[in-house]
């Protein structure tokens, strides 16, 4: 158990005492204070709820053990001073750790060690400011569930007390974050119509998108609130059967041999064409007062402790969804436009109506006009699209697992390549998937046949027997135009193999030439949120961040928060902070018939032709497929790849950013793909990459309000031989680029050079690193069975590895 | 997806009328209309909240289709009837299916045949009386999400819209049941000590026992609300880590000869003694308003739902849990005590305090005086025990997963016999396991001692030497002491390996006896609440059943709701009502040798003792050793097991209730232990015996107010050879009863009769019957790996099989 904390806000005794005073732990009373035993006491005291009578706190106080003798109200009636030991003692117990369970009374400092709980005072025995600056630090260092100690009191209706009173600030800001002192049962939920600037559907009028809004009832007095955006498209529903029916079949799909072409950039480049937009609507009438409410089901997690801290939420679908207009269209600047309309709605900078037919105008009267965008996957790549458009009123994105470029999502280097575990989902699919307002009945009899044609467009253009970059990916790539004002907070799990590492990355490197600010947490996930983990404190690093990007408070955010945060695959709940990712390695060149490698089977050319049971069996369960490529004894593919494997490492080696391959290779036809994974040998227990429950239940965002499950990824119960950690894939006739076809002459070498996927991948000592050259990938390429063979000319074949250097690199 | 529903409650027209009024879909204007469609058309735009605009309502009944051309609005203004068609293809969209996916416009009947939603009217057009009459049982009927229509439009604030006048009765019934017309945002939370009549740590001074309180704000205006009391030992934590360390080694421990001895009942045979009570602490002040609140992370989704519904809910732990006094005792009459202390508070005959020490008493002073008790496992087991001792308040309990007899959760006819999935387990781990004091370091310190010596009598008196039935384990049946005045509402699952079948069969046996209404509903999961399955109403027909017993409202709930309900293990989301469980089934006696049954190996001799590594690797998974009992053809356990088939069955075959068997049998040691199981033999997509979650967060049990996930059991994706549905397990020296030690001598002959866990199993036509008879059950006994050789002589053994009469038992 490791409780790491990167958002605490180093502050001096003047500010702790003036923030206490704003939260009522120090009083004009008790600010006079001399003693520090006394003054401690009142602290304790205060801890208990004041609502509660002084015989309850009393017991509660008197439950806690200050040293193996004396609990904590004894102690401090019968002490004359406050020990570091006593006070620590009583802090580990406050953050919820259990005497004899999770740390002695005799030493606390020893469990503190090892949970990486800082103490704040170095003396032994603590003078009166030292029991103030202790008790600050104490409020803002995590409980053994995950929250800081100041959350968890929230949770407990510490803030409620004042709820009657006019003695709270709202917001209330603690240590550089907003603190939950707003009434989540008066939040009011407002349902709007944006009038954005589209008309994909072509029917003669501006789209209408529905918003809806989440708001405190502060804002009914006057207060204007910043806002967390999260425009997602399956947050109307999803046609799961439908989009199930049209995925696409990979056993019957065959590799094509491409015609080869001269085609440049400006021969497929697209420029997004909104022109001939119908007039906006007359505005008949306004109001201040919504006309249409709504409850939700699924609502993030991170939003809804957002609300309590005096931030308005806000969800929209976007085009093609239900209650709103037009076609999905699968990461189209169509889908950007519908996300910053809304915010320019916020921003006061476009209309919305109060329903979609008598065109009275509403305003968000109540924003401050401060938006940061949040969400996960198609949630983050919308956010980013959003972000790189510059609309005014966008301050920031925090992008979890998002896209930054749909070809990158289902191709990859002018192959087919599925994300993980959705073999045979293209664009197509995932349009179909969205296009909510096919549940609605009469809405979707009027738009049938435009979103059928629609479809077709989608399946034609994504192209999937080329897989080359064409007109369609081009205008689905978000890195292409860069206008972007919002700093970035990016988040991607190192075991995301849905939306891969070469988004966030590709996004970083182009960030990186623009004047903004960007931060990066890369954990050990698949495709997970971030918000509930014991061993780092994410939410409140986004607390401090947003508190700074949209209620524009001086707590340092840009300055605290590490701008590359990395977990350890290797060891369980660490995270280290570094300057850059992949900026700083070095690049270790290796030939690949070098004598530090090893090659298993002794072979240099493979056949991708598998008999038909054993494909048959393979499809049925690819994991038997990973397991005969990837075992380094397994025989039954051995004539079907190419397996090399170094000497174990005589020292950690950690592969900081995007490796690089280049192959000299024949393919025995006039077409092919080469695809090659990197591989991780040693026995070990590897982390799970889906999180795992550690409390159910035990993350409280706000006084009876949202609660969560906290969780850690944990070590596997069984060691592991090996675990792939990043590979590649390229069809043969795209040597050059993904949008140009080369001609490819069965037998002759030619030479192939494949960027992997990204990594931060730390090979223990000890350990060994594979190479497995391959074709088909039973997980994300078509899988053809072709009878094609292919040759390996090892010798002018290299790997080019960038390794971080050791111990000099972290921030 | 089949909707099935046993709560609804058969109203007349009158009726109807006057409930529709109460819930005020029925108006002064609308009741007076005659013509059905402008009727109609007034109730659609009632069921869109009214306090959004006409043209929101307008736009979302235009949404809705009525027939393949006209939308709903469009329906009711331009036709002069209301037909069935439309009446429905409306309604199915109001209950979330959706048109095209779940069923087509050109005829509703079709699907809704399939998913058992009965129509209330047979005519092809509507009149007025037939309009509210079908409007009525559609807001009655549940939606694809597994509520009621009402219960959804209640999440949607349909009840809210009136909270603020004084239009809306408080409690609400409609179709028998407790409507959500109360405020969830103001529920008081108040923590109390009840002084229980008991002392059992002995330290002169009655336990006092903390009880969190949850009730309605309505309680402070004189409302007096009925009480959903859950008494759960875990409630205020768990030493899981510590229970874990005291975990017995089943693999370490032997079968030991008992010395035969000659011991009745009378010799074991326990009276509590709860004498020597110290006298109660003097009530020095009393007062009305409590000192102490709290805030939970765990509530039960089903307790959460009536707290909307107008009911209090109560959460206490008992003796020997954090915040209260006394030491856990894993089952005896202390701990029922516990839970009936705090029922004769809310009833009025018990004393409480504002806190542990001031001696400050406060009633229950807006208690009806009804109590219902709910909760599975432990928790269920404790509302078994509170209802026999006939406590004065209690008016039902619905007892998911109850122990009946704690011998029966540890042991079996002398042996110990873990309880499913927790091998090693015993009263002293689960005494440790609860007793959560320990989490309150003080606390803890003063009470180490008590604890230590009270886990060693527990240790001690438990005996997994013997296995025998003993005086520790007398105090602990539940059945033995029967003064029972609560209606019962039993729910047990067939696939419970955890608590048994037993356990619910022998209490709904003993309750057979006495003056009180008892049911019973059989689900396919293991462990597992019901409350949130598509397949069956089980929230609706606990309130139905509530709703009964706390508010006294005459809503025929004895006579609707079925006496037994069971689940088919066969057919997915398939329930039947039946009048008895076991009770009315043939037994079929069949001799072992029987020409029907194959003996698979031919043996009727087999040896216990398994080779080491065989053991090792069976104990590392338990999995393998399964699959080797169990499959036909498997042959490393061929010589440590005899293995009969039936011929494949030409009719489906229902088990129903208890088999017995009865052996014939040698042990070549003095001691020995038998073992058999009952297989179903067939290839079938079984379902799963854990909930899958069909969508997430998807019911809502209140406006803005919990939501929980909608789950059910489904077939397994792949097909399975086999299934045990039963089993059992015997001490060769408890072949009298499981108290008196038999002698037995190598080699002679003996007859074991020894009943099965009670079941209710449909062996589909053309499956077989397995009887595997064995020793040492790696699962549940303990592990020695003696070298025993079992006979067994097949012609003189039976087995006795009580079959369900074909079609004419169902209720």
């Amino acid at each position: 158990m490791k409780i790491n904390q990167f958002a605490y806000v180093p502050t001096s005794h003047d500010k702790i005492v003036q923030e206490l005073a704003d939260i009522h732990f120090l009083t004009s009373r008790t600010k006079k204070m001399a003693d520090p035993v006394m003054l401690y006491r009142q602290l304790l005291l205060k801890f208990f709820i004041e609502k509660q009578s002084l015989a309850t706190r009393v017991q509660k106080v008197s439950n806690l053990m200050a040293t193996p003798k004396l609990n904590a109200y004894e102690y401090t009636t019968n002490s004359d001073s406050v020990t570091k030991l006593a006070f620590y003692n009583v802090g580990l117990q406050l953050l919820g750790f259990e005497v004899g369970l999770d740390f002695e009374l005799t030493d606390p400092f020893k469990a503190m060690k090892e949970y990486r709980i800082p103490a704040a005072i170095v003396d032994d025995t603590l003078n009166r400011n030292q029991v103030i600056d202790a008790w600050y630090k104490l409020l803002n260092t995590r409980t053994k569930f995950g929250q800081t100690l100041i959350d968890y009191l929230a949770s407990q209706g510490y803030y409620h007390q004042f709820f009657g009173t006019d003695d709270l600030k709202r917001p209330l800001i603690f240590n550089g974050k907003s603190q939950a002192v707003f009434d989540t049962s008066k939040l009011i939920h407002d349902v709007v119509y944006v009038e954005a600037p589209l008309d994909n559907d072509h029917d003669g009028k501006r789209d209408l998108l529905k918003a809806e809004i989440i708001r405190p009832a502060d804002t009914e007095n006057g207060l204007k609130v910043p806002i967390v955006f999260t425009e997602s498209p399956y947050d109307q529903g999803t046609n799961d059967k439908q989009a199930d029916a049209l995925t696409h079949d990979v056993n019957q799909e065959k590799i094509t041999r491409k015609q080869p072409n001269n085609l440049t950039y400006d021969d497929i480049k697209v420029d997004y064409d909104n022109s001939n937009l119908p007039a906006p609507r007359q505005v008949k009438a306004t109001s201040k007062v919504a006309e249409e409410s709504f409850v939700k089901t699924w609502t993030y997690a991170l939003n809804d402790y957002f609300l309590a801290r005096g931030f308005a939420v806000v969800y929209s679908s976007g085009v093609g969804t239900k209650d709103s207009d037009g076609v999905r269209t699968t990461g189209t600047p169509d889908e950007t436009l519908s996300a910053t309309a809304i915010i320019e709605w916020l921003h006061g900078d476009r209309t919305a109506f109060t329903n979609r037919n008598d065109q009275v105008g509403i305003k968000a009267w109540w924003s401050n006009g401060s938006v940061g965008m949040t969400g996960r996957s198609y949630l983050g790549t919308l956010s980013t699209a959003a972000a790189m458009t510059g609309v005014d009123g966008l301050k920031t994105a925090v992008v979890e697992a998002g896209i930054s470029n749909y070809y990158d999502y289902y191709r990859e280097n002018g192959l087919v390549v599925a994300p993980g575990g959705f073999q045979g989902e293209d664009a197509d699919v995932l349009g179909e998937l969205t296009f909510s307002r096919e549940q609605s009945a009469a809405d979707y009899l009027k738009i049938k046949d435009t979103w059928l044609d629609q479809l077709k467009k989608l399946t034609n253009g994504q192209d999937r027997t080329t897989g080359s970059y064409n007109s369609f990916w081009d205008n689905r790539n978000l890195l292409k135009n860069v206008n972007i004002k919002a700093d970035m907070l990016l988040v991607h799990g190192l075991n995301d193999w849905n939306v891969k590492l070469s988004h966030v990355y590709n996004l970083r490197q182009t960030l990186k030439n623009e004047n903004i600010t960007q931060k990066l947490v890369l954990h050990q996930g698949q495709h997970e949120y971030l918000n509930n983990f014991r061993s780092v404190d994410f939410t409140d690093m986004v607390n401090l961040w947003l508190t700074n990007k949209l209620l524009d408070v001086d707590n340092q955010a840009n300055k605290i928060l590490p701008d590359v945060l990395v977990q350890d695959n290797a060891e369980p709940e660490t995270w280290t902070t570094y300057k850059d990712w992949g900026g700083d390695a070095n690049v270790e060149t290796i030939s690949l018939d070098n004598g530090r490698l090893t090659n298993l089977n002794e072979n240099h050319v493979f056949s991708d032709k598998l008999p038909d049971d054993l494909f048959k069996e393979y499809i049925a369960n690819t994991k038997k497929w990973q397991k005969a490529l990837f075992t380094k004894t397994h025989s039954k593919l051995n004539k079907h790849a190419i397996k090399l494997v170094s000497e174990p490492l005589d020292h950690d080696m950690t592969v900081d950013g995007q490796v690089k391959i280049t192959l000299r290779a024949t393919s025995s036809a006039d077409l092919g793909l080469l695809s090659v994974a990197l591989v991780d040998y040693g026995n070990a227990h590897r982390l799970t990459a889906v999180p795992q429950v550690l409390s159910a239940q035990k993350i409280l965002t706000g006084y009876h309000w949202r609660k969560d499950d906290l969780k850690e990824f944990l070590p596997e119960k069984k060691e592991t031989a090996y675990k792939k950690f990043t590979d590649a894939h390229m069809n043969m006739q795209n040597r050059t680029n993904n949008y140009k076809s080369d001609d490819l002459k069965p037998g002759q070498y030619y030479d192939f050079t494949m960027p992997f996927q990204p990594t931060f991948w730390r090979l223990l000592k000890g350990h060994q690193l594979g190479i497995i050259i391959y074709a088909t990938d039973m997980d994300y390429t078509i899988r053809s069975n072709q009878d094609i063979s292919y040759t390996i000319d090892l010798g002018a074949s290299k790997i080019e590895l960038p390794l971080l250097p050791t111990d000099d690199n972290q921030q």
